[in-house]
Parts: structure tokens; sequence; C-alpha cells
């Protein structure tokens, strides 16, 4: 497929369904299918507690109703058969740990925001603007395995706003980072956190978060070698809070840089930043990663929905006494870090032919 | 005066006023004054606007009514003529730049909770627990100026938790420092930040904040030396930012310690640290460092008021792997971090003779 | 048992235990029972998913530890054998429905918080500054059912707040309410309300609340008759709201009055009223009703605690052109709505001599 | 104007302005503007604090940037030279009692949603799909007051979603209502109320609020007749308090009606409901009020953007006992509450031919 086809997308829209689609994530997935140009939704499945019901007639969690598109569909209990060849997983982590692989292994491509295979050796974890090649990891996993389909994850969504912004920095070397998030509550779904806890406060752990930020962006940073991903061996350090606000999480950043780079070629790095991704992706922004203008920005409020809620935003860039410089980055934790991050994916793998479509 | 009547404190109670009554933590000083065994609230100072007025009926921002003990007060303005040799001083820092020489010259002990002075070479910036001796400088201080009267300080209300932090690992050789925390909006007085801005939201930069953080620690865990402070050599780096939360300031610590402690020592050296506070002041905690049992704490809704708000709370002590350990404290704003601060620099000079009041 | 025998309480503290100890409501009466001058809580029970644990050991949802006089209790099943004469009811209404009967069948005094008894014919729904005298209807409960147990409730959190401030006016007469509630968060329980769900919202429905306002407040104020209680005739109209606050419901009432009194007499009514309640509880108010002085008053942040949180604040009283008067009014859901209202039907029925406990 | 023109909009966009560009409302009316089909915006006029600078220097207050169409225009002083001859007013109260007459007198049209002339004897207060007619009153307004320009007004917020409602049961004969608002933070402007008092709390009290939603709702339903407004006499008692959500008054409803309508017709009355709009005006919704679909709906962060944030959304109705029906409305503050209805009311006026503009 030449670049040009690639730009215009397929033929005809390519099914689609979505494993877990009545969870908050689900949810926002089915909301940025609504009227995709290369995708059409046709299928949703969810736990036996929804199968069979009418997806608009699930709570809804979001402003609106349920997109049109799926409306009127049943939901489907999570079974491969009557599903679509592509799917994406909004699955909890222990549904994801054995629903993927039967549906890889059933033929399926499975687009996933789940934790449970991300860290998988096999499995690539890719931020299209980091990391495209590590798909390539792909034929391993298949002959490994002996699937037809395939599992690809994106990132926890901390770790994809972090590791965009270390991967614009990466030219400068990137030898160690603090990070201090404080994530909104949808990050923990619904009902996720008891609003007699949330409320006027703040809860410095959020279970088995930290980890994730550590070692997923070590491993997007990685280099492909065969048989697997080398981390990056950047020193890592995370601290993850909750904070009461509904979506966009903030991140506290301290790096140190091999290079010394001045102050302007740090703020250059990240305001000239386009990244690997290749042009045209429906959802890609326009910049990935955008400069605030004001001190007082980023702020989750009124920064989030930036680039359609697919760009970073980052601000409060200055010396850190430290490490070397410091920053804050923000990012909307359910597209950019959840269903935009696997939907990037999915027109990613689309235009590189790694979808189980016919090219326009 | 020897220790034992120290600990008694003063044959009849001393008679203190306090600048800046009517702001947030002018009201927190006059709660904590109500019922003081060593201290009797006489006067109350605001500007013009409120002169003349009866302090209970101006706006009460705080749970209750004003406090018995000066509810029926009029308000007078801040002039030393009438004032009590002793004087709180809540002021903002303009007014308190040239108003607390002002009382300083006129022979009045200003024990000061403003910004103004902390930083002057000649003025003690004290935390009773780190640098009671750091009050030596107060004979510098009156030789230089001239004054009968004096300035003491306290800290910023986030340095405060930090600095006590820091203190209790001394012993390990604090080298480096990277702080972020999420303030409380308490801390920006009222009318403060705007609902607008901070309802479910986060304000990534509290103006000034940051250098007073980083510049006041080191000052206080600083060397007393001939004619001023020798400020500590640690590298410190701070991000503040303000969350949706009434009281408690959340603070985010990895911290470079030159001798490389077990983790059962670290523990150990929060667990045990009673500091140099000398024993028998009113308002000092039992503990002034307390570490949180379980891994969801501390949260500033449910630890801020431990040690009736004078005891720093901290949890989540782990490895960082970018700089050695990690840690989250809390500390309340209002309280250790300023009312309460300044009244137990207060009860402190009053044990050491340093008030112009008769010793028991 | 005489007035002043009443007054100094019983000769040693009774033995108290608490069903449902371990939710909000629960750990609330262990608050309010540690240092109890009549009371001693000796016996917590819970589910079984909490029994043979340390109560100490399960998480305190409120700031500060679990009170002493508990915290090494071992949780109990909610079994009577074991349990003290006297138990607290703080369970759901699945559970009260049938557990409470099985304790009074075996000899036990339950004071319950649930809902599940208080319409019942021969339950009394007892708020002890309106309706002391409706616990005559224990002797029919006993008979009719052979316990030497009983069952005794206070009612639904904003029932109790509307119900004092109608019974208030009962002397002009009574004869429209129409009142919207905002309910604090904390009513909900723990988890309760979903933060998502919560944050920067209102939710204007609460189920089962409003029919619980409109009847438990008409049979309080009802008239007591042999085998039962005829319901006040007053028509109410109960719209209940859930608005993103802590502790603390706000009620804003519209009255119409057969009598026309004047602004003045309604006002005097509030302020005068000092209820029925016998002299000398521990845990009633001064005052069951205060005014708030200012326009803006009262606020669930800042009033709910007054008189201990067992005080109802009255503000905002002013003619309304639709049926007569209006007002708000506040009080707080976990105490004077919930555990204190159970604690002060306790000390009411000990004064009364209707506890099984010998008199001093 | 036949028809057809009129639901074409005019042959090239009519130049506007906003007198008071830069608060809260005036931003909110520039971005409706933006890419309108009818207006196009031209003028920006605001204090002397703002006025000479950039528009999109200042501080925007929403998600986003400030629109294309007026970020590079200097802000003008607010006179009347060199502003558009049809101006749209958010000017707060104090402004606009002088300005608008001077814009009014100098030719211009004011489409104010200032409260300054709101119950001015000769001013039209319109809601579109209520009230149309009533801007006949012009005819005598510049009569009376010599200008050739004129002044249109809007109800305060909690007015237009009440009226909306009311006159949706206009044929049951609406006698008595009693409606408890509960309103939101941007209904205050910024800074508007401190995040010390709004955050986890109720202020029971709005000044001015109770009044005016009394009085406007009377005479947007009164009638027209020679000189004036004879206001409806439904009798109308409102409580206004404002709670901690950022965009969406919630209004608790309680309404007596003359005739005795089933609860189908009432809802059929609701759910039916057009309105006297003109059709094809641009902001117009589709529908002016929609039924909730669930018990727990409208709640303000899920439904106040229905159609586009001019739609009433009505949930909860069900019988009164005290009046005869109650239900809850929600409407968007700054859109249906504000900027929306003041440019509805110019879309109106422009289709009625009541602009100073060449028709199509």
């Amino acid at each position: 497929m030449c670049r040009s086809s690639i730009e215009r997308g397929p033929a005809t829209p390519v099914d689609v369904g979505i494993l877990g689609a009545t969870g908050v994530v689900g949810q926002r997935l089915a909301s940025l299918l609504d009227h995709h140009p290369w995708f059409r939704l046709v299928w949703v499945g969810a736990s036996d507690r929804s199968a069979g019901q009418r997806y608009g007639s699930l709570s809804w969690r979001a402003p609106g109703d349920a997109p049109a598109c799926v409306r009127d569909r049943v939901v489907s209990s999570c079974d491969p058969s009557g599903a679509p060849r592509v799917v994406f997983s909004a699955l909890d982590a222990a549904a994801a740990e054995s629903l993927e692989p039967t549906f890889a292994a059933a033929g399926h491509v499975v687009i996933s925001n789940a934790r449970s295979w991300r860290m998988d050796r096999l499995t690539p974890l890719v931020v299209p603007e980091i990391n495209p090649h590590h798909l390539d990891l792909l034929a391993d996993q298949r002959r490994a395995r002996g699937w037809d389909g395939a599992i690809v994850t994106n990132p926890n969504c901390s770790t994809v706003f972090l590791a965009m912004t270390l991967h614009a920095l990466s030219a400068f070397g990137v030898e160690r980072v603090v990070v201090s998030t404080q994530q909104a509550l949808s990050g923990a779904g619904h009902p996720g956190v008891a609003s007699l806890d949330a409320t006027a406060n703040v809860i410095p752990f959020i279970p088995g978060e930290e980890p994730k930020i550590e070692t997923e962006t070590a491993k997007i940073l990685g280099t492909l070698e065969p048989g697997g991903i080398r981390p990056h061996p950047t020193r890592i350090s995370a601290t993850a809070t909750r904070v009461p606000v509904l979506e966009g999480h903030v991140e506290v950043v301290s790096v140190e840089l091999a290079a010394s780079p001045a102050l302007e070629d740090v703020e250059a790095a990240f305001a000239r930043f386009r990244g690997e991704c290749p042009p045209g992706l429906p959802s890609a922004p326009e910049r990935p990663i955008e400069l605030a203008l004001n001190d007082d920005r980023p702020q989750p409020r009124l920064d989030c929905e930036r680039g359609r809620g697919m760009t970073v935003v980052v601000g409060r860039l200055r010396p850190c006494p430290a490490l070397g410089y410091k920053f804050v980055a923000l990012g909307h934790n359910l597209i950019r870090g959840a269903a935009g991050a696997a939907l990037l994916n999915a027109e990613l793998m689309l235009a590189r032919g790694l979808l189980p479509v016919a090219p326009r």
C-alpha cells in the first residue's frame, strides 16, 4: 500500500467491535468511532450482565446520548464467534488476560487498552508518535503463539503523556526522571473512587500505577531486538496520586539530560516535536505536544481537550535545581491516554497494512 | 529561668495581639489563642476597612463562631500605640514589609507569618523542632537596627512540612530533593482562588511559592554564623500546584541521601524524630512527625488534623529509582504551616526568656 | 426513677453494642459512644466479612483513628448471643429487617437507625424533642409480638430536620409543606455515590428518600392512639437531591400555616423552641433549633456541627408568596440525622426507665 | 419580509458588537457568534482596564482559545462611536444602567443580558418561545424616549428555565409555583464565588436572585397592553442557592394548576411544547423542552448541553401532595440562560425586521 493510499484510508470502512463496551473507556471508544472515516462500529461486547440488552438502554456516563451508530445494537457476550476481525479491548485486566488471547487465537486482531499483555515479551506496546516500529514484534508474536490474530497494546494513561515528553527530549539523552502525577477520577472507571473519599481530598496512592509508569515507559522508549524489546535504561521514579478532577491527568516532571541543552533548546524540542507517526491518521493531532503559553497552564479543565484530546500540553518548563529541567505535562486520560490511544494504534496498523482488510 | 519554670509557663498569661486578625490565618490564630495557657489575646489589629468594628461582627470563615476571648473586642488599626508588647503578624506581605519594622522599632516583638522578612539576613526563620538556636540572631538584629523589639518569622506553609522531614533525615546527609506540592485552597486566603478556576481542576502554578520552598528550607536547615545564616547546600527543586482541597498540603518528595541507609533506617528516622524543641511547649505535638500506616495515606481530609494540626504525617516511604528514597508528606497549612507555627515560635521564645515578660 | 436520678444518669455505665458497626453511621456511633457518660461500648457486630477482625484494623473513614474504647475489640457476627442487652443498629435495611426482630425476640432493646421498621404500626419512630410519648407504643409492641426486647427507631436524616422545624411551628397549624433537600454524600454511606457521578454535579434523585420524608414526618407529628399512631394530616411534598457536599443536608422549606402569624411570631417560635425532651440527656443540644444570623447561612460546611452536630440551624425565614412562609434548614446528617438521633433516643429511654438496666 | 426570507437569514451577515466582551457571558457570546450564519462579530467593547488590548491576549476562561473571528481585534472602550448598529450587552448592571441608554440614544439596538432595564415599563423582556410579541413594546419605547435605537432584554438565567416550563403548562392555568434553584458557580461570573466558600458546600443565598425570578417570570408570562406589560398573576415563590457545579442550574418546581390535568397530559404538554418562536432561527433548539428519560436526570454535568445548551430538560414529573405536580428542570445558565438567550432574541428581531439591516 503506497503512502497516498494510506492517507486516503480504506476503500470501505473496516468493521470493528469493542470488547468491554459498557465501561468508561468502552463508551469513549464508541463515541470516537461514531462517524469515523476508516472504521465502522458494528459489534459491542460486554459481560453477561449487559449482554442481550440494547446498548443505548444501558447507563451512558458522558454528556449527550450513546452514539447513533451503536445505540440500537444488542450487546453481545465476549465470544469471538460473530465478532468482527478487528476488535478494540476496553476490558478490565482480569477479563483481558484470558479473553484477548482467545480472540487472537480465533484470528482477531485485538487492539487493547488493558494492562494484561502490555509487558508481555512478544506484545507490542505502541504509541504511534514514539515507537511504531515495535509493531514488527507481531511477526514473532504470531509465530510463537500460532495465532492468526494478534494483540497490540497501548500504555497506561499516565505513561503515554510521560513517554511522549521524554521521547521529544530523546536527542538530549534522558538519564533520570522523577514524575509525580495528579490523576483524574475518570481514570478509575465507574464506580471507581467513592465520592466520600474523593471530595475535597487527595488520595496519594493508585494501586499498580507507579510500576506501570516506570516499566511501560522504559519498554516504549526501548530498542526492538530479535525476540523482544530491550527497555530504555532511563531511571524513572513515579508517584501517582488521585485528585478530584474529572478528566485530564497532570504530571509534574523533572529530568536529567546527558547533554546539557540550553532552555531554548529544550523548549524547541517540545515545540517542534512531530513524532514518528505516519501522516494522515485521522485521530493523530496536528501537534502531539503543544506548549502552554501562560504560567498557570496546563490545567485539566481548560486544556485536556486540545487536539481533540490527543495533544499533550506542556507548560512551566524551567531549570530544575536538582536534576536539570522540570515541566508540567497534561493529557486527556480517556482519549490520548486510553480510547484515543487504542484508536490511533488501529489507524497506524491499518495504514501499515497490519489489519485483516483489503487495501483500497 | 530553669526548665521547670519553662514547663509551667508564665506566672500570669502574657498579653498578645494579632496584626491582620481578620484574614484566614489571623482568624485561625485567634482560635488557637482562645483558652491558651500562656497567652491572652487582648488586641486585634486590621486594615482601616475593619478597624472600629466589633471583631465578632466580621465575617468568620471557619465552623462555629469567633472565639469568645475576642468576639467583643473592637478592631484596632495597625498602630503600635495601644498594642501589647507581643504581637503575632498575619499581615499580607505588602503591609508586613513596613508595619513589622515599625512595631519592632516601637519595642514590640513581632512573631510573623508574613513572608516579607523571612529571608532577611538578620531575621530568624524558625521551626522549633529544627533550628531554635537561630533565635540567637536576634541579638544581631536588635543591635544592627537599634530595635527594642524584634521580628521573628516562621516559614511558608509548604516549607515547614518539607523542612521537618529533611531535618529528620539530616543524619544521612540530604543532598538533593525534588518536591511536588498539592496545596489546599485555604493557603491562598479569602477570597483567594476563584471557584470557577478551582472546581474539579488543578492549577499548576502558585506565584512565588517555589522559590520560597527552595530558599527558606535552605535557610532553616542552614548554619548560624556570625552575622547571619549560611544556607544548607542541599539542592532543592519544588513545583507547587493548587488542588481543590480545603485544608492540608500534600508533598510528594524524592531525596538523595549521602549515606545509603536501609529503608528501615529511614523509616526509623521518621518514627523516632522528636526534634530540637524544648519540652513543655503547649502547642508542640507529642510527635512532630507521624508515619501513616496505610498505603493510601496521608490524605488531607483524614490526616491533616493529627496532633491538633501540628503533626506532619509521612507515608508511602519506599525506594526512588531516580534519587534514593521517596515519600509523601502532609501538613495542615493553616496550623502547622501558619498560625500554629507562629504560636509555637512564641511559646519557644517565652520558654527561652525572649519575650518581654516577667518570668514566673 | 425520679428526675434527679435521670439527670445524673445510671450508677454505672450501661453496656451497649452496635449492629453494623463498620459503616459510616456505625463508625459515627462508635465515636459518639467514646467517653459517653451513660453508656459503655463493649460489643461491635458486623457482617461476616468483617467478623473476627480487630475493629481498629478496619478502614476508618473519619479524621483521626477509631475510638480507643473499641479499637481493640474483635468484631462479632450479628448474633444475639454474647451481645449486650442494649444494641444500636446501623444495619442496612435488608439486614435490619430480619436481624432486629431476632434481637428483640432474644430480649435485646434495639435502638435502630435503619428504615426497616420505622413505619411499622407497633414501632415507635421517635425524635425526643417532638414525640417522646410515642415510646408508650412499646407496651403494645412487646405484647403483640411476645418480645422481651424491643425495637425503637429514629427517622431518616432529612426527616429529623424537617420534623423539628414543623413541630416548632405546630402551634400555628401546619397545613402544607413543600421541601426540597440538598443532601450530602455521606448520607449514601460508603462507597455510596461514585465520585464520577457526584463531582461538580447534582443528582436529582435519591431512591426511596422522598416517601420517607413524607410518611415518616407525618408519623412523628402524629397522634398516639390505641394500637398505633394516626399520622398528622399535613400535606408534605418532598424532592430530594444529592449535592457534592460531605456532611450536612440543606432543606429549602415552604409552609402554609392555618393561623396567619406575623413574621416575628414565626421567628420567635424557632428561637424559643426547646421541645419535649426531658432535661439532662447528655447528647441533647442546648438549643435544638438555632437561628442563623446572616442571610448566607446556614451553610453545611460552616454550620452543621453546631450543638455538637445535634442542632438544626434555620435561616432565611421570610414570607413565601405561594404558601405563607419559607426558610432554609440545615442538619448534620450523620449526627442529628443518624447516629446522634439513635443515641439521644437511647438516652431518653434510659431516663424513662425503658432500658433493661438497674437505676441508680 | 416573507417567511422564506426569514428562514434564509440576511443576504450578508450583520455586523454586531459585544459590550462587556471580557466577562464570562461576553466570552460565551463571542464563542456563539463565531461562524454564526447571520451575524459577524466585528467589535468588542469592555472597561478601560481591557480597552486597547488584543482580545485574544486577555484571560480566556473556557476550554480552547478565544474564537478566531475576534482573537486579533483590539478591545474598544464602551463608546457608541465606532460600534456597529447592533450590540449585545453582557455588561454588569451598574455599567448597563447608564451605557445601554447611551447606545440606544445613539441609534444602536442593544440586546442585553444585563438586569438593569429588564423590569422597565417600556423595555421588552423576551424569551422567543414565550412572548415574541412583547417586542411590540419597542414602538412605545422609541417614541417615549426619542431613541433611534432600542433596548431589548432577556431574563435572568433561572427565570428563563422556569418561565419556559410554566409557559408549556399555561393551558392548564398556572396558579401557584414554588421553585428552589441550585445554581452553578459560573452564574456568578469571574472571580465570583471564592473557592473557599464554594468547595463542598451550599450557599443558601444569591443576592437579588429571588426577586428577579419572581418578578421577571410574571412579566414574561404577562399580557401586552397599551403602554406596558400586565404581569401574570401567578403566585411565584423562589429560593435560590449556590452549589459547587460549574455549568447548569437545577430547579425543583412545584405547581398548582387551575385545571386538574392527568399526569399524562402534563407530560404531553412538556413533550409537545414547541413555543411561539418563528421557525428557522439558527440558535433555536429543535425542542425547547426535552423530557429526561431516567429518574436520576436531568443532571447538570450530563444534560446542560442538550440542544447546544438551548434546551431546557425536565425530569421527575410526578404528583405533588401539596400543590399538584412537581418536576425538576435544568438549563445551561451561560447559554439558554444568558448568551444564547440574547443571541436568540437578536435572531428573532432580525427575522421580524427589527434590526437596522437591509433584508435579503
